[in-house]
């Protein structure tokens, strides 16, 4: 298997992150963006300024993406939110476990507490099965709060990890 | 007792506003506002696009506001996402309750089905009352979530209540 090589997204990494994102909304069953969602939003939901994105790359092709920034602003910032996207065709091969890893150490290194998924899909167990591994608990269940494209209203579950010592 | 008038909020209405909100963030036990926080950030946390921004005036005073919004975009949209201040000197007059009865009224109409409060300060008492006095439910709880002034990490919950009949 070829290593997967993980750094900071760059200016050119752009077209690259869109066709991940783009093809990973499609199946409206892990994440809100709506399947039409434009180009253009992706400056406010995965290039904003106040989040960090990274791009995870396999023989020099960007096949994953993730975003790092502070769940709230303030009195609410050490606690570090990140969303993980691989693209479909680059899904089974270790991508967003390793991108998994790669966004705690670095929100460790920022100095961020803990980190919070808000709205884990109820119905996603691939990614369930892989946060649980990582040491993420289920701390809140949200009644319907996701519309799955399939499925109608089913529940999201708030997944929650300690990246200090005791406590967070 | 004065009848209190909740209606949206005007250009006009703008230091009202941040008069509230400056002095509601001073204590630093309610919100992640951090107490230095610039007016002109006003535009981003109470004045944004994707927000409502209401007021509550009594005698022509405006002595609260609230926004509300859908918590997240796309297949989260159906869930609104509120946050209500008062003036702490026009506090224990009700104004946070006739807040979100109408905040609730105008959820329903706008098509919202539940209303989600992301952090919701664990020591924050009086707000738990108000909430659980108006039906909503802690669905989760996050371990050390907020930076309260006072008493450091402390816990904050997600609340939730739906608005349509059985399950949301």
């Amino acid at each position: 298997m070829l290593p997967i090589e993980i750094r900071e997204a760059r200016e050119g990494d752009r077209e690259a992150i869109w066709s991940i994102f783009e093809a990973v909304i499609q199946t409206g069953d892990t994440y809100v963006f709506l399947p039409d969602t434009p180009a253009s939003d992706l400056d406010q939901y995965w290039l904003a300024p106040h989040m960090r994105t990274y791009v995870a790359a396999v023989d020099g092709d960007v096949v994953g993406t993730y975003i790092l920034k502070p769940n709230h602003p303030g009195l609410g910032a050490h606690v570090a939110n990140a969303s993980y996207m691989v693209h479909p065709a680059a899904q089974g091969r270790g991508i967003g476990s390793a991108m998994c890893t790669h966004s705690l150490e670095e929100a460790l290194q920022m100095g961020f507490r803990a980190m919070q998924f808000n709205l884990v899909i109820s119905t996603n167990e691939t990614a369930l099965r892989l946060w649980e591994r990582f040491g993420f608990a289920i701390v809140g269940t949200l009644p319907g709060a996701f519309f799955h494209q399939d499925l109608g209203y089913v529940d999201a579950f708030v997944m929650y990890k300690s990246l200090v010592g005791t406590g967070a």
